[in-house]
This record gives structure tokens, sequence and C-alpha cells, in this order.
């Protein structure tokens, strides 16, 4: 079972948590707690050896904690996903591969992609693929669309698997924290189009990948994980962009990890991620 | 103010410990816990906004723990160190300047060579400098005088900072838990003698270096801290020493800083690392 | 085009072997040379602009170069191989995405199996999947089997991909250089069996995995990669394995691309590699 | 010997001036090469097994090269340097420590300082320390007192270790390509002032630093290596800064060996790098 509580920092919150979760006869396992003493925040997520009353341990802790405590008990182990993608297959077969071996912590509902260019590769493991084209049509349009795809699905998270349109502020509005994106370089350095290319050129000797939630600013959502990979003189911008796929879908698959066994946190712009 | 403890697992420890704190007025800044769930062991470090009564805490954090439990409360933030050298100076400059501008996390009382070749460097920073040669005389002899030489000093931890003799058990035996040692390889592989001449033979990719607590059993103990750097075809043994010398550099400076602040827990044969 | 040669050192090789391919009228793009001077041993791997007549020169370089020089000239740059699987999905699949995207820089041919576990996946990619059981019958004959299977199909390369049966010296002889296995630890350190439980009792810090040619001498071939990966004392050996599991995959892939683009050649017991 | 040459590229470049070497009985050890196809120029890095005569080997490969060919032939190996700090110690404190144990690659001729503050660091090590401050007086008088205390020393290179002014296009023009500077951030990120501030609010999960040589262009000089470090919401500002001056020590000492052992050849705004 798993605790996880977010709240402003006050003396003796760990006593007192701790002290609800030793009522109900329940030992911690785990425990990783954080203060942001900059903002006076505290954060904690705590493994427990058995599964307690949700319910009730929900509703003492939020008796217990200070006001607008965000208090998660007990998450469904098995988080439910819908994929977003465009024409890129690397992130998306390393999350089906998963997905088909249960080994993902979560399960994938459908994939939408506005291109029809991965279908067929959903379709190998019975995964249902929307094709919801942009093209034609207003962005306003394209992303009601979009929105309607996604609404037949029940699902926990949205993650972008190199989905390559600018989602409106509008839209990103409707999934708050709850849009995992993979971003093309080591933000934020080349934020925005082209980074191989814009790398290439200015020389640098590392690439990374960048995952983060997506917030209304393009590219600015809370990082999750970041990871990097040398390159150097010899690689084309061709090289870089084949290397950099390599090290996009190492970073999607840690960030999804982490989200998905709830150990990452948000709080203002940044993550708390309890690793 | 730190607080560590390691003990016997049970339930509802993280709320009385926490009530122990708490009581005292004191703030959880960060909090780290382990169980070991094999061996139903209980770890925590603990570091809170002020400092307290050390004295009345560890009382009663003893009072209510499980018995024989190992209770550190305050430890001094600024540790003091022996340093024991053989020729090579790599180690011994890193330390040297790192304790020149007080950013070690100790203070070098002394360094101890089996050969005189380091004194020099350590009089450049008026640093107490002692040769006890090994030459001409049985192991015996030479490990009662090193440890004459050592008792002249007060300090928490002997750093073998690429002291090439082997120690005996006997000697070792004295200083339980307070030696710190950089092997020049990734242990377990190359245990022993000459492991980059072993690593060039074998061709391998990657060399490492690892940080450990000295035991009687030789190469064998607790595990602080391990890394490794990628080598090539290119590298002669002469080249992959070289490239040791900077990741046992690196390696001994984390885990000296690890252990120097209070980090460290030893359980069996292995390390709690609260990074 | 690609050129790859290994002979004894000798003087002006590259001026006479840079001649030939100035005589064709190829631009060299990229060259890449090493010399073992313990070994008095030449390595060359030229990437030369455009594809000249491979027949005439490899016969002009044999006749200038020193006496069993190997020259390999304009290798098939699409390499057909075979892949060996037990239970474990994890390598296979990353191989199978590959393979399906054209992006493996090899076909597979076929999958072979000791277990029919992985027969579903290759069957959802239309590879063709043999099940060769070991069970209930001698090794000799299991291995006969298994060859037989073998021998259906053309290829440059067969992949152990988490096959874990161990090979005979017999077996092992018929495809010299041409086994790539990837092994579930950073070698030398565990070696054998059960290499997760083994770093799990010694406590390390880091775990990996490494890639090499299989020959006689078990888990003793050629090193092609390695790579590590950190763990800590919060590791189960079951979340070593899983982390493990992500290096293997990943080790693999890239000693598979650079044996594929022929940048791996093998001397004596080891590897030079011109990434 | 080493031979470094820089030049438009052409057919049969590596067969010319091989066949020059070879004249002169000279073996090559170690060859890198590389083509930059999409500006056509080419680069070569040769050690040859002895040393010729420098002379008349760079006459010969002037008159077969194209015109305006960058030809280094047998450059000093023990290189010359003065280094300017303000009063960060971590970089000068390693490089004194090698230096002193002749294992830099070069020899410090001197150390000039904006601030004092290292001065008795460098006599520790009898190195000559001058003070110049930039305080109460312009900038242009400023350079040019730094400018006439560096004229007074023969050196190939200004090594920049935390030199934390910025230097004027006058300044700069006065040492093309010989001003080596190490910035505290992984560039293009967080170029400019209080990159660690900038990254803290930022959220990121990598810190890193970049070595580069200093060009009329703020933080834009071409980069010679960059090096990254994972952190994490744990990392106060503060901690990340000490966290960067542990990376900036080791990437500065990386590319002060590049550049030292001439493996580093400028294109442009980018580099080669042989490593």
């Amino acid at each position: 079972m798993i605790i996880a509580i977010q709240c402003a920092d006050e003396l003796g919150l760990v006593a007192s948590i701790s002290g609800v979760v030793q009522k109900q006869g329940l030992n911690i396992i785990s425990m990783r707690e954080h203060v942001d003493t900059e903002h006076q925040r505290f954060f904690v997520r705590l493994e427990l050896s058995e599964t307690g009353q949700a319910d009730s341990i929900q509703e003492e802790l939020l008796r217990i904690l200070p006001p607008h405590a965000q208090v998660l008990v007990n998450p469904n182990p098995l988080k439910k996903i819908v994929v977003l993608v465009t024409k890129e297959h690397h992130c998306l077969g390393d999350i089906l591969i998963r997905n088909h071996f249960d080994t993902l912590g979560a399960q994938v509902q459908a994939v939408i992609g506005n291109h029809p260019d991965l279908k067929e590769l959903c379709e190998r493991f019975q995964i249902p693929f929307q094709w919801v084209s942009h093209e034609e049509k207003s962005k306003e349009i394209f992303e009601e669309e979009l929105h309607q795809a996604i609404a037949g699905y029940e699902f926990e998270y949205l993650v972008l698997a190199k989905f390559m349109r600018i989602l409106s502020q509008n839209f990103v509005s409707k999934y708050p924290l709850r849009m995992v994106n993979i971003h093309h370089s080591f933000l934020p350095a080349f934020a925005g189009a082209n980074p191989y290319r814009q790398a290439h050129e200015r020389g640098v000797k590392i690439i990374g990948a960048t995952a983060h939630f997506v917030t209304d600013q393009l590219d600015e959502g809370p990082i999750i994980v970041q990871q990097v990979t040398p390159i150097n003189h010899s690689f084309s911008a061709q090289a870089m962009m084949k290397s950099g796929r390599e090290i996009e879908t190492a970073v999607l698959a840690k960030a999804l990890k982490l989200v998905f066994e709830d150990r990452v946190m948000v709080y203002g712009n940044k993550t708390v991620v309890f690793e």
C-alpha cells in the first residue's frame, strides 16, 4: 500500500502521519520525506507492508494534516493510459512491448495518432488505434476531435510518446498534471523545433532527453527525468537523431515507471521524485 | 542536527522516533528510512532544523527502541581523520586541497606513509607527516609501529588513500568500521594485485574503483561507493592506470563526503547509504 | 563502402592501403587505425564515399599486405541473423521492434527457443519461431537438433538474446566469432549463474551487462560492449534483476549495432571496436 | 612524434600524407581521420613511433597538401600555460597538484588573479602569482594591465580556471584559440550569470559543465568537453553549486589533457576531438 502526501510544512507531521499508520497496525517498509524549506512545503511517500482501509486512513490523515493537504492513499497500482503519437515508433514500440508483457506498470487503453503510420504496430498487439488527423482543419477543431477520441477511454495519464503537435493552453488545461511528454532535448537547451539540428550546429558534446509534465508553457512543464548521451564530431545531425531516439526511449520509460509507481509529486513548476 | 538509528525492525518505529523528536520541538528537514525486510532491520537518518539536547534525546530514543539499537545523535559535524599513504599522490593531493579550503568535511590530523615520498606534499600544507617504513621488519612489528604512530592522534576515521600494504586481521580489528579504503578496481572484478594489468589482459571496456570499509577479509568489506569510466582497445595498461587514478580520486572523495556526513550505515557486510 | 583489415604490422601499411583505394578513385570519408604494439598487430577500418569493385580491391590489397592478412571489402551492409532465446522477452522484444522498422541493421531470419514462450511474440511480427526443447534428451542431442534448426537459415550471426543454456565447445566451434551473447553481469564480476543474487549479497553499488562473442570458454569470450547502471541498498535482488534487464537490452542493442556495421575486430581474446 | 593536419578535403590525402611519413622511415602507431563532408574539410592526427625531422616533414607536407593547410609537426610535448583565476580554488588546486607531480601535460608558468585570494595557494607550490585588480578602473585599463602581466611569460595556452570577468573582444582577439575556459553550466543551457540559481529554479535533474575555447562571443566558443552529473529535488542551489564544482574540475582537467596532447582541432565554431 502506498501513501503519498503533500502539504504545508509544520512541526510533527511525520509523527502524526506515522501515528495514523501505526494505529491501523501497518508497518512502514520504506519512507521518503522531503521538506522544501524555501517554500515551507512537506512531501512524504510511504510504502506499507500490507493494505489497510484506504478510506478511513485518508479521512484520518486529512483530519490531522494542515488545510489543503493532498493525500493519496493506495492509488490504483495498475494505471490506465492513453498514448498519443505521430509517426516515430521508438517510444511506442518500447511501451507496447512492456505493456504486452505486463512490465509497464500501466495498461495501454488506446493509441491515438495524428498520422496513421503506427496503426499497423498497434494492431499487432491488439491495441485500439485511432487516427485523428490535424490536416485541413483548425487547431481548435483538431483538438476538439482529439479530446473526443480520448474521452472514449478511462485513464489516469495521457502519454505523449513523440506526439509532434503543439497543444493549446485550452487543451492542456483539461488534463492538469496528467500529461507526460518526452522532449527531444536536454531542456532548457534547444527548446523548440529541430533540437538535433541546433545541437549539431552548436557542436555540443552531449545530447539528452527530458520527460516532463505538460503545462500551458511549451517545453516548460515540471521535469521528471533527464538523461544524456555523449556525442562527438563524427556524428552527423542524422546520427545524432538516431542516438537521440535511444535516449528518448530510455528517458520516457524511466519517467513512466516513476509516475506509475506514484513516486513523482509536483509543486510549483518542479517535481519531487522519490526514486 | 543529525540522528542516525539502526535497530531490529518492529511496528511503529517511525511514529515513536518522530514522537521523541517532536516533543523536543524540533522539525524534521529530511528523513530517509530503509527496512531490510530480509533481515528485519530498520535504518533511519533524520536531519533536524535545529540542535536539541543530544544526551536527553539519545537517552529517550534508547528507552523506546528495541534492545541493541545503535543510536547516533548529533555526531561531530567536523570529523577528524588520519590518512595512510604509500607513494601515489592523486588521492592525497585531492584530500589536502579540500582540507586546506575547509571543504573536506573533516580535518586531516596527520598523514602516515610507509614510504617517505609524500612528506614533501604534506609539508606544503603544514600537515604532519610520519614515515613508518615496512622494510626490514616483520609485518607484526610494522603494524605495531603503525599503530603507535596512529595512536598519537585523535580521529574518527583512518583513510587509506592508496596505502598499498595488506593489513592483518589483528590490525584491522583495532579500528572496526573506522577504516575507509579505495580499491583500484570495480570489485569484485579484479580483486587483488595488478587490477589494471588483469583488466587490460581481459579486454574489458570499463574500469572502475570501489571505496569500502576495511574488514579482515581483504577487498571484501562493505562497499560505500563504486563508479566506472569507459575504456577501449586504444588504452595501454599504462593509460588505463592513468584513467583509473582519476576515478579512484573521484570515488574516494565521494565516499568520504558520505561517511563524514553520517549518511552510511553498515549491517552485515553491506552498507545503507542515504545519499 | 567499408574496408576492414587486420594483419601483422609493418612499415607503410596505411600508405599502401590508401594508395590502393586512391587508384580506384575512391575518397576516404572516415578512417580508424589501431596498432597493438605489444603484439605488432595492425587494424584499420575505412569508410569510402562510393562503392568500387570489391573483388579487384580485395585482390590488390591481399597482394600488398603481409601474409595471412584478413581483408573484408564491402561486407553485406544488411546482415542476416538467427536469434536464440529462452523465456525472457526484453532483448528479443527490442530486436523485433528494430527489425520490424528496419533500424536493426540486420534482418531476423528466425528465432529459435529452447522454450516455447516467445513464439507468440514472434508470430505478431511474422518471424518464424522454432521450439527446440532441451528436455529429456542429452546435451549432445539437443545441440544437434539446435544445429539442424539453425542450418535451415542463411545468416552471418547467431544472436543469443538471453539464451540460458550453456553450449558445448563442439557446438560453439561451428560458429567461430559469429555468436554474440549478452551476459547478465559486468564480467568478469559475477560470471556464472545467478549474478543478481551474487551482486545483491555482495552489496555492490553498480550492476552491469556484457555483450561478447562466444568462445569455448564460458563467459570468457572477447568483450564487445559493457555498460553499468547504479543501484543501492533499496534494491531487492528482484529489483536489481529488473534494472539489469534494462541494461542488458541496451548493451546488446549497442553491441549488435557495432557488429552489424563491421566496427568490431577480434584478435586473441580481445576486440578492437572502432566506434 | 605527433602530426596534426587540417585542410580542404580532396582525393588521396591519406595516401599522400602517409607516403611522406613512410619515406622518412616512420611507422604510424595510431591514426585518426575525419572528413566534415558538409564543409569538405579534412582532419587527421598521426602518432608516429619515432621522431623524425620535423622541419623537412612539414615542408614536404605543405608542398603536397591543398593551399592553406594547417600543418602541425611535432608540437612541443610539454606545453607552457598561464592560468587566470578569481577566487574559487577548486580548478586551480587540481591544476597545481597535477603540475607539481608532472601529470598535467603542461608547465604552469604563472597564475594571475583579479583577486588576491589564491596567492597563498600558489606560493605553497612556488608558482608565481600576480594580482591584477579590476577594481576602480575601466575595463580597458584592467585588460591592458592583464595583458601586460601575461606578456611577461612564454606560454602556448591561457587557462581560465574560474576567471569570472567577461573579457572584451579586443582582449580575446590577442589570443585566438589559445584561451580555454570552464563554464559552469552545460552550455547552451543557462549561459550567463548564476547558472546554478537558474537550474535550481527550473528544477532540472542534471547539471553540467562545459570547457571551451574563448571567442569574442561570450559562452559561445568551440566546445571541447561537456559532462554532466545528476541532481534531484533535495539539492539546494548551494548543494548544486558544490556538485557543480566537482564536475567543473573534472571537465576542465579532461579538456586540458586533450588540448595539451594536440587532440583538439577547431574549424568554424566546432571542434574535432580525437580522443
